[in-house]
């Protein structure tokens, strides 16, 4: 049996975490302020796919603590990734893969940096959940993890046995055969409501279109990042707009994370999500002058100045 | 491999089976009016676990054709219940087992009196799917399936290996070691939900749950189907009212199943959703006037008399 760590345990890493360890498989997770409560009294997952409770978690306050594991999954905020060079090398074999269920670009990259691009995954998490207290998480809708290798290739048995362990542990899960396109694919949804719900002043999504000025906004945003896409070679067809749109206003008064981020006051994740994908976008000359004004009005409201 | 059957191809059969199938079951559908779209065409997923296409799907236009298999899967209405004595025989051999995925009571009794009891497994399905048109299907929202023996057990490794194939055909499935009290904690939304969406003339659930005073009678029937349940012998704790009533605002401008029918002019679920509960929850002697009273209110909007 592989050793998985989980670092970063918030809402995201606190669930996949605990259905791959009810799995039976051998899960370490690495805690700071939740450890004394998760020790107590486990990872409690209140589930649209099943509640469940996790007792006698391997748990650990330090990369030193834990050791070397098999495979590392990433599932912390892009604003920790600062934090790589001193979390990942403690965790690593000379095989260790590592695969990062973040959003948006430059997570794999930074990865890269410390264990090679060769060792690297992705995973893009369909979902929604959110941390109801210490070591309890809501999952309220969703929930698939699209699965791919960083560098590209025409076959991938270890991302197509992460998917097959996934799925024994009662997660959707698909193999994706070219994850740059599907972190093109997942930021359409993600650059426009991320955005707005916090250039808007931190508003659900509902409030957003039920505006007619800021849906037509959201629809030229997300026409912008399918145009940067295809600039840099993905192909994404534009029926994916209004696909996204009424998928949305199925969710209701949803709350995207940089919404929460924003309203408590912690740190945006800019770079991953606006930040980098502009500058992709730029660079292979796509014309977006809606991605760039968002990008501009979410830097006036966090107060960060490129 | 076993062979399953799939009865009943509207979007429940269609989107189950097509899963089972492309993870290489065996599977065969029984099929009438769409027939020939899914000869040409196969059966088209849109969802949100991963849009899929199958090809070359084993279907059939008789029981005779399709011969004994070694699982039934029923995924038609209730109302067509009557087909039970036609359509599996021709399906069965000796050990063919029966699982079905349908809404309400009754529906096991019924598959009872055709294949003996010990034969008979309940799956409930907590999902939003409909057919798109012929041979397509959307899934917007869930998807888990809690699969279960109808004669109560200590221990299922049938059911388990049930739970196993689904999960690995990218299902979230679980294990219950008690079905009528699922079936009865599933009723808890069915009842209120469906029942006022064609009592108020067909209206969504938002709708329903816009209105302060239709809010409440959800609450009292949803706190009458508990006072049922636990007469009969189910404990479910109170605050799922709590929890359903705040999930289905996440879920917006949904249709109930049986408003669509309702609004479409087919035969609505009655017995297996009001009826049938109803009976059982007077014989166990529960005080239960706001189920009594919707009841009353859907047979007139349906004109039928009990």
């Amino acid at each position: 049996m592989e050793r998985i760590a989980i670092i970063g345990a918030g809402a995201v890493g606190l669930y996949y975490g605990a259905r791959l360890a009810l799995n039976g498989e051998k899960v370490s997770f690495l805690l700071r302020s939740d450890y004394d409560t998760v020790e107590a009294d486990g990872i409690h997952l209140e589930s649209i796919h099943g509640d469940a409770h996790l007792t006698g978690a391997r748990i650990f306050r330090s990369p030193q603590e834990m050791g070397p594991v098999d495979l590392i999954i990433v599932a912390w905020k892009a604003t920790s990734n600062p934090l790589f060079e001193e979390v990942i090398p403690p965790l690593c074999h000379e095989n260790t893969q590592v695969l990062t269920l973040q959003n948006g670009l430059g997570n794999c990259e930074r990865i890269s940096e410390v264990v090679g691009p060769d060792r690297v995954l992705g995973g893009l998490c369909f979902v929604c959940l959110n941390r109801l207290s210490a070591g309890h998480v809501g999952h309220t809708a969703g929930g698939k993890v699209t699965i791919g290798e960083w560098q590209p290739q025409p076959d991938s048995p270890r991302a197509s046995e992460l998917v097959r362990r996934f799925k024994a542990a009662n997660i959707p899960a698909e193999l994706s055969r070219d994850l740059k396109e599907a972190q093109w694919r997942k930021l359409v949804w993600n650059i426009p409501f991320n955005g707005l719900s916090i250039a808007e002043g931190g508003v659900t999504t509902d409030k957003l279109l039920a505006d007619s000025g800021i849906e037509a906004e959201v629809r030229a945003i997300m026409s912008d990042v399918v145009t940067a896409a295809e600039a840099i070679g993905h192909k994404i067809d534009p029926d994916v707009i209004d696909f996204e749109i009424n998928r949305t206003r199925s969710m209701a008064a949803y709350r995207p994370s940089s919404m929460i981020d924003y309203i408590e006051g912690r740190e945006v994740e800019f770079d991953a999500i606006w930040g980098e994908p502009l500058k992709q976008a730029l660079q292979a000359g796509a014309r977006v002058p809606h991605m760039e004004s968002l990008a501009a009005r979410i830097q006036k409201r966090i107060g960060k100045l490129q």
